[in-house]
């Protein structure tokens, strides 16, 4: 490995074989991984910026079997990096990705998924073992997983958000009852059809994870599908990128208030992008969107064009994966992405769910926990 | 009122005195507010785009004393509209917004809030009236708030979170001890100073409420203070546009991962904006910033300049209100928005904060409620 100092010490620029990356003075003093800058137990930052001198310049450096050595000015502070490290943190090659790009980890899908649906027993799951891993990567991957063999007993879908979170209660409470009510104060309580959709893009930040349990499931109809809206919106950019944009580019608004004491508003579009384009969230429900005002005039037929394709799109059967839940099954979607939908049922026969909200940080948090103790496993 | 069709149907054009709106028919069509469109009790949208034909246009419209009636075809269908209604929501009279535009309902502050800080004893606000709509709008408004003459009582914060809304149960629990640990797995349980930061912005999504509640107050040192996060961005822009710009335009990196089986990781930027602007979030926390990698290299020197512009803003005495909690005191931030710190404090004396998160939708909705109930008595 060479390391050479250069622009008066503000930059590193390392070259092992092919590869070349270089680093600011400033971002490697500020993500030194020694006692003094991270806290050792917890790998937290122990100093602020403003204890980092501005004038921060490299003005030694030394290759060793240990590492990277480099000296830093004015502070006269020896500091040793990890070239894996430094490498795996190389900065500014994302430049140029295209608007609407999914991180590495995701995997889009369509009808083609139908049978291979992530599944697993509930129990096996709570062993919190290797199927757990697999699942759970599975769930991250996909945003979307069954569970299988649960008790059918009330409360039972709290079991499968305690493998990997919290839930998330609001104002339908801890959990809520899917069946036909008399007076409904949501739709989804009656036994009509809904089309797929994501839930509560009226809140702000929206319940990131949804989980829906069978308890009864005698009825006719009732089937539940699953749209992957990541790859819908994709498939609406690759047709037509003007509509991908001007859903991007615009707020929706979103309002429920069917309840005394309950106004819940928002304003975000129906396609989120990071600054960077990333594509970051999904939110897609005719029962909850209010009136749209934040779009210009002129550019108000087409994005009611392309909202309509968009829900083309999503209801198109080569997009779906159906099934029918049985009483002691589950199913799980990340709600800023995967809609899920159902189909009309009749009165002849029960249908019962239990649902609940959850968040994904806890999901993606335990993914990389487990990737990090297989690895640490191996190592 | 004048009303006109143009546009071969397309486009409804309202003229009352000197103001003039226009309407497309395809948003009139999807806004319509009759029973068939609307669910009477909870004003659910009762069907989809894909309901309404796609060539919907405009054939007739009158106006008369219940208001405005317009003809759709195809479908034949007469559709009244309250004129008070379309003129709230005409659309397209946001253009031109500055970006770092802020909602109307916001109101940002500094040090001078330091005398007017929204504050309420707990019972008063418990009984629901008054005095908790003033506290609401007053906490909506600040993005922070403080409450008084609560118990000296553990788990008394959850009567907080009651007013309005939910515990967002996380890796730390429903509430978590802000006392010194002898093996802290995070800093905020040592009795260090911490500056000025959201919490928790390795999550996603961040907790949008925070609540802390004092039970023991006799250390010296310990204050607590509060920034206007938002208030701090504008500043940042209004001195160096391109460093708002920058810390807008790329994702940092967030990490916490000092617990077994916890690896939280978040990439989003320290000032986030929805795609028309509108400045709608803030995350600056040094301890759990991890590597920042998306920034691209020629603009990474300027992205920690603006890094640490900010964080010297935030810093000023000039930005911030403090305070000293007592037992029995409480204070709310809008962890998206409002920066809180506490100053170092000794070992002599204690001093023990119960906190715990919830989510500013409950928040939102129960001032909008609120507002509604009021102007309903009011008419």
């Amino acid at each position: 490995m060479d390391a050479r100092i250069d622009d008066d010490g503000r930059v590193l620029t390392l070259t092992t074989g092919d590869a070349t990356h270089r680093f600011h003075a400033i971002w490697l003093r500020d993500n030194a991984q020694d006692d003094e800058t991270r806290a050792p137990g917890n790998g937290q930052r122990l100093i602020s910026l403003r204890d980092i001198p501005a004038d921060t310049r490299i003005t030694d450096v030394s290759v060793d079997g240990r590492g990277v050595t480099v000296t830093f000015a004015p502070e006269g502070k020896d500091v040793l990096f990890d070239p894996g490290w430094l490498s795996r943190h190389a900065y500014g090659s994302g430049a140029g990705r295209p608007r609407g790009w999914i991180a590495d980890d995701l995997t889009c899908w369509d009808a083609g998924l139908q049978d291979d649906v992530p599944v697993a027993p509930l129990d096996e799951l709570e062993t919190r073992g290797p199927a757990l891993k697999d699942w759970i990567e599975q769930v991250a991957a996909y945003g979307f997983g069954k569970i299988s063999g649960g008790p059918v007993a009330e409360g039972a879908l709290f079991r499968v958000v305690d493998l990997f979170g919290y839930v998330r209660e609001t104002n339908y409470g801890r959990l809520f009852e899917v069946r036909t009510e008399v007076n409904p104060t949501n739709l989804a309580f009656t036994g009509l059809g809904l089309q797929a959709h994501t839930d509560n893009p009226y809140r702000d930040p929206v319940p990131t994870i949804q989980v829906l349990y069978c308890l009864e499931s005698s009825a006719a109809g009732g089937e539940n599908m699953v749209v992957d809206g990541f790859a819908a919106a994709l498939r609406l950019k690759d047709e037509t990128p003007d509509f991908f944009d001007v859903l991007a580019n615009h707020c929706a608004r979103f309002e429920y208030a069917g309840e005394d004491g309950v106004c819940l508003t928002s304003r975000r579009p129906l396609i989120e992008l990071a600054p960077d384009g990333e594509l970051i969230g999904v939110r897609f429900n005719n029962r909850s969107l209010a009136a749209v005002t934040d779009v210009p005039f002129d550019r108000m037929e087409t994005w009611y064009a392309a909202y309509r394709r968009l829900g083309e799109i999503i209801d198109d059967p080569a997009m779906e994966v159906t099934f029918r839940l049985e009483p002691g099954e589950a199913f799980i979607v990340d709600n800023t992405r995967v809609l899920h939908a159902r189909k009309a049922y009749s009165g002849t026969g029960t249908r019962w769910l239990q649902g609940c909200y959850a968040d994904k940080d806890g999901l993606r948090s335990l993914r990389d926990a487990m990737r990090r103790q297989s690895q640490e496993a191996a190592e």
